[in-house]
C-alpha cells in the first residue's frame, strides 16, 4: 500500500488546482495585483459566510488566532459569558475565556450529545448579565452538531451569539446574516481545502457596536486595524500571499462546483459513511445530531481505537482520526470534509472493513461498503 | 463526485515526488549537475531492465519509437521477421515492420489467448530464414502476458527476440540479461510513473553485433551514437531534461519500495481485480494467461462497455480503459499499473458496481469489492 490518504478533519486533502495557485510567483502584499486577488476572495468569503454587508476578516493565524480574535475584540475583563463546552473544542472557548479574564459559565454537554436549546435558556435567565454564548457549530471532536440556528433565534434580543464554524463554514450553510449569528470564525485547512495558516472571522452589526466598548488588549488580532485594511486592499500585518492565492483557487472550485452541490455532497458523505458504520454493527458516536464533517464511531469489544488507527496509518497509509480525551482507545472519527467525495468514502470504509478484520472484529467484507454505496447513488442521480 | 480517478493502463497516476521533481529549476544537458543525475538513472534503469553489462538507452520519444528504433537499429531491407499478432500492439509491430521495408511474417494469436510456444516453433521451422521474432511481453490490448521467458530459450541459438515491455517493465520480471532477450523497450507513463515522452531501449549482446550491418536508414534513432554520447552523460540530442529529473524520483521510489515488493503488488492488485471481476459475474478477457498489469472484462449482455465508461469518466470521474476493434463496446480494461495500490482498485471495482447498476445490470453491492479485500488482505502479512 503505497499512497497516502489524509482523511482527518484537518487538515485535508489539497485540489492541484490549489497547490499550483500556491505556487505562482511570489508578490508584494501592497500592490494593485495583490489588491486584486484580495477583493476577490472577500467576496467569495461574504458568499461563503453569508455576511451580507459584513466583512469577512483573514488572518494569518490558525482557526484558533480567530477564536481568540472574537474574544479579545468583544470583552472586557471579568465580562460574564456561556461556554457551551460539549468537546475539545467547547474548553477552547473556555480556556480563551480564561486566559482573557472573562468569567466564563459552563454549560457541560454529555460527549456526543448536542446542547439543548432549553437549557441554554435557563442558564441565560439564571445569569441575565451574560454577555455572549460562545459555541462550535459543529464541535468536531465528537462529531455533533449543535444547533446554532436555533440558538440565534434565541439569542436574537439577548447576548451576542459567537460560533466557532471550524467544521462547519463551507461544510453546511450557516449564514451569519440570515441567521442572526454575531461572530462566525473558521480556519483554512477544512472545507476551504487550504493547508493550515489562515484564520477567517465575520462579525455582525450587533458585534462590531461592541468592539470600541471592549476593553481586552489587543494588537496583531486588533479587527477594527484589519477590517479598515482589509477594506482598502490587504491586511494590517503580513498577509499569507501564497495561502491567499490557494484560497481564490479554492472558491473558484467551490463556485464552480455550487455552494448548494457542495453542502450535499458532504451531507451525502456523512450519512454514507453513518451507514456503513450501522451497517458493520459498529455504535455511533453522535447518533442524534451529527456533524456532516465527520463521523465518530465506536470501536468494537477488545479492539483498541489507537492501535487500530496507528495501523491504519503505518501499513495501510489511512490517516483516520483519534478519539480524544475520555473517547481515547474507545472511537475513532472519519473526516468526510473539503477536497473528498464518494470514493474516499469507499475507501475509509473498505480499509476500516481489513483493518477491523486483521484485529479479529467479526468483519463481513463489502456489508458496509455496500451500505455507503446506496447512499453514494443518489450522486448519479 | 469531484477527484479524478486515473485507472487507465496508461498515461498512469504520477507521484508527488516525481511531480516535484519534475518542478526543478531547469539546466543544461551538457553539464556535470546532468551528467551526475544521468549516471544515477542509468544505474537504475540497468538493473530495472536486467541489462547486466548492457545500456539501458533513453529516448526523447514514445515507447513506440522505442520500438521503431529496435526495428531501423536491427535489420536491412527486406528481412523476414516474424511478428506474434494478437492484439493492437501485435499490430504495430507489423506496422513498423512494413513501414520499413521488412518481410514480416505474421502469427495470428486469438484475442484474449497467449501465443502457444509450439506455434511460434512451427513458424520458425518453415521459415528458416527468420531473422527476428517481434512480441509484446504484455499486449495492454488484450490484458493477456505472452511467454517471453519460454521463447528466450527457444531463439537462443536463432533469431533475435525482440520485446516490446511497454507494460511489462517494472510490472513484473523481465530480465534480458538472466532470460537472454535480445531487445528490450519501454515508455515512461507505465510502471515508470512518469507523464508520457521517454521511451527505453536495451539491447543484448546479439543484437548489438548486428546493428552494424543493419542497413535500414536511422537518424534521430541511431542507438549507435546514443550509446556513445549516453555513456558520457548525456542524449545525442536534446534529451527531455525535466522527464529525467522525473525518472529519478521515480527510480529512487522504486528502489524504497523495493523491486520484488512493487512485483508482488502488482501481481495482488491484478489477481484481486480479476476476483471482484469474477465474484460479480463478469467473464475475464483473458482468463489463461492474465497481464499484471491490467484487467479486461467483458460486459454483461445488454450494457455498452463504451456508454458506460463514459457515464464512469462524466458523472463519476474515473478513467478506465475501453475494448479495442473487436472488443470496442463488448468489454472495459482495469489498470493497475504504476502508482495505483490496494485501494485504487476499492475504488475500480466499487464504481464498476455502482454504474453496471445504474445501467439495470444485477449488481449486489459490495460483492466484487469483498472478493478483492481478501485478495489484498495479503498485502497486510
Amino acid at each position: 500500500m503505497i499512497k497516502q490518504y489524509l482523511l482527518s478533519p484537518g487538515p485535508t486533502p489539497i485540489p492541484n488546482e490549489v497547490q499550483l495557485a500556491m505556487a505562482a510567483t511570489m508578490i508584494h502584499h501592497r500592490t494593485p495585483e495583490f489588491a486584486k486577488v484580495f477583493a476577490e476572495v472577500r467576496e467569495g468569503l461574504k458568499e461563503l459566510f453569508g455576511a451580507k454587508n459584513d466583512d469577512v476578516l483573514i488572518l494569518a493565524s490558525s482557526g484558533t488566532g480567530a477564536m481568540e480574535a472574537t474574544v479579545s475584540n468583544l470583552f472586557s475583563p471579568g465580562d460574564k459569558v456561556l461556554v457551551v463546552n460539549g468537546g475539545k473544542f467547547g474548553e477552547r472557548w473556555l480556556e480563551i475565556s480564561k486566559a482573557f479574564g472573562l468569567t466564563p459559565i459552563e454549560l457541560k454537554v454529555e460527549w456526543g450529545k448536542a446542547v439543548k436549546v432549553e437549557d441554554v435558556e435557563r442558564s441565560l435567565k439564571s445569569h441575565p448579565d451574560i454577555q455572549a454564548v460562545l459555541i462550535q457549530a459543529s464541535e468536531t471532536s465528537t462529531t455533533v452538531w449543535h444547533p446554532v440556528r436555533e440558538l440565534a433565534r434565541l439569542t436574537q434580543n439577548g447576548p451576542l451569539l459567537i460560533v466557532d464554524g471550524v467544521t462547519a463554514v463551507g461544510v453546511a450553510r450557516v449564514p451569519l446574516g440570515e441567521w442572526g449569528i454575531d461572530a462566525l470564525v473558521t480556519g483554512s485547512q477544512k472545507a476551504l481545502m487550504l493547508p493550515p495558516g489562515l484564520g477567517f472571522v465575520s462579525f455582525g452589526e450587533r458585534a462590531w457596536a461592541r468592539v470600541e466598548k471592549a476593553k481586552l488588549p489587543r494588537f496583531y488580532f486588533d479587527l477594527r486595524l484589519e477590517r479598515k485594511s482589509q477594506q482598502k486592499g490587504s491586511g494590517a500585518f503580513t498577509p499569507a500571499v501564497s495561502l491567499i492565492f490557494g484560497l481564490r483557487a479554492a472558491l473558484r472550485l467551490m463556485r464552480q462546483e455550487g455552494l448548494d452541490r457542495v453542502y450535499a455532497r458532504h451531507e451525502r458523505m456523512a450519512r454514507a459513511t453513518r451507514a456503513a458504520a450501522t451497517a458493520m454493527g459498529l455504535k455511533l458516536l453522535a447518533p442524534e445530531s451529527p456533524s456532516p464533517a465527520a463521523t465518530g464511531v465506536y470501536m468494537p469489544e477488545g479492539v483498541n481505537a489507537d492501535k487500530l488507527l496507528d495501523f491504519l496509518r503505518e501499513k495501510m497509509q489511512i490517516t483516520l482520526a483519534e478519539g480524544q480525551d475520555r473517547l481515547k482507545g474507545k472511537a475513532i472519527r472519519i473526516a468526510h470534509v473539503g477536497y473528498m467525495g464518494a470514493f474516499d468514502v469507499l475507501v475509509a470504509i473498505g480499509a476500516l472493513e481489513m483493518a477491523l478484520k486483521k484485529f479479529g472484529a467479526p468483519v463481513k467484507f463489502g456489508q458496509g461498503v455496500a451500505a455507503a454505496q446506496e447512499v453514494l447513488m443518489e450522486a448519479l442521480e
